[in-house]
């Protein structure tokens, strides 16, 4: 057996015309939608990345800003940063990409993104407001696996949705998001005893923990949908999942690294810079 | 086998006295804890509930009120009120009491309570915060579950946690507080299948559903630590719990209904409203 390829780029295609769609009628008002990336770091793979999704905004028509403040920036430099894009009515997205200078955490500076703004879902309070079913921009990932299980028409009712990684911009945001599909849902962290164990029970088992190839073939019930959100880099410049490619010979289906997730975030990002308003009914990629 | 009961009556009065302490030196300071309850119902059960928390804060020596703004408050109505208290400098706590008028949602207008006041955790921000590790109040009643945990010196690391309901006010936000003590963390709902496959991988199960005796021995792992949200009333005018009394047989502990959960959520609710704030590190009851 192997795993059927759950590819992102198709669906993450779709998604980026449908952007381009929204950007050019804005262009076409006047006011065109405008992404502010804030930095703080000089990391090199942060950079990268950053150019990237830059690179993604302009193809799509999204005019993009980085706002650099330097790997020395402090909390408070960051907060007012934040807080000045939020108000600025000619901004539609703010973004903070992480890594942050030593001493400051995504969760303390998040505050101050307008949640209307919140594009990547970084705010403790879009994430509340996605956990009790308020209007939320989802972290961009998190939305992302939810994404491709649709575009696979993966049932989610009443399966059990394993999810290996805790953290506030992935695992748990996905945990809520599946929750609210009626998935019966475990998170599963370093201190979970018996990992395998666990992972074995899922019929969708999302890998979010950035340990290359942590899932082997025996964490994985026969049949699986396997969503693989790590991105680790190899020492030959490329990246590797969370998931070791044996897996394919053991699960129902399996995302790719790259071309799985990857490209659907980058595009989700820029759907929430363009969309009305966050989780809009009717207003959906 | 006879599972160890896990009463909350000691550990609530110990809180109790410990709220006392602080509110006495409030008031000597010129300063007295308050505590505003605001409903918006005509529900029996409701006013019994509000009836006993005002009673029990009184003994505190905090001194409380209800604001009933009638069954028939719009969300409008209930926003404005909590806004209102959460601007007055001598307000300590506020809590929003449910069932709130039809059409009106908890989640809708909790945001209105500042989350320095937000005693019961109700607004979502309160949540999001709980779950990136910021400071925050618990919803009493998921706070209570941990602290019997803590009381009886139940090992949350590495332990299969696994809740049975997963609304705003306890599944959810316990999720999280089991999570950051590292359990292994799993949720489940009425769309789960197989429950009882499910709960009976627990090491510690809550149940916090609100279905009468749902919960059987068939749902529990011998040895398991059995935490009883439920209060649902029975014929006589007394509560029944989640959990049949029979999974006393087969658990290793059990917390009874009432006299169990209960008892600690009201002496916590009251604790919030003391607390110098949310989590702060030192100032715990």
């Amino acid at each position: 057996m192997t795993a059927q390829r759950l590819g992102g780029s198709d669906l993450a295609a779709r998604i980026r015309a449908h952007v381009a769609g929204r950007a050019a009628a804005r262009r076409d008002d006047g006011r065109p939608a405008r992404l502010v990336i804030v930095t703080a770091t000089d990391d090199e793979a942060s950079a990268w990345y950053v150019r990237s999704l830059a690179a993604a905004a302009g193809k799509a028509g999204i005019d993009c800003d980085v706002a650099d403040l330097g790997p020395v920036a402090t909390a408070g430099d960051l907060t007012a940063r934040l807080t000045a894009l939020s108000a600025d009515p000619a901004v539609d997205g703010v973004m903070l990409q992480t890594p942050l200078p030593a001493g400051v955490t995504l969760a303390e500076v998040s505050g101050a993104i307008d949640p209307a703004k919140d594009v990547d879902g970084a705010n403790p309070l879009s994430l509340g407001r996605l956990a009790v079913g308020r209007p939320a921009y989802a972290p961009a990932t998190a939305a992302a696996v939810v994404a491709l299980l649709d575009e696979y028409v993966v049932d989610l009712a009443g399966a059990r949705a394993v999810v290996v990684g805790r953290s506030a911009v992935v695992g748990k945001p996905l945990a809520h998001l599946l929750l609210d599909r009626d998935a019966t849902v475990t998170v599963c962290h370093s201190r979970t005893r018996d990992l395998a164990e666990v992972t074995s029970t899922a019929d969708v088992l999302v890998a979010a923990v950035g340990r290359t190839h942590l899932i082997t073939p025996t964490h994985v019930r026969a049949g699986a949908v396997v969503i693989d959100v790590g991105t680790n880099p190899t020492p030959d410049g490329g990246l590797a999942g969370d998931v070791d490619p044996a897996v394919a010979e053991v699960a129902a289906a399996l995302t790719p690294v790259p071309g799985g997730v990857g490209p659907v975030t980058t595009a989700l990002l820029l759907w929430h810079t363009v969309a009305d308003s966050a989780s809009a009914p009717g207003d959906s990629p």
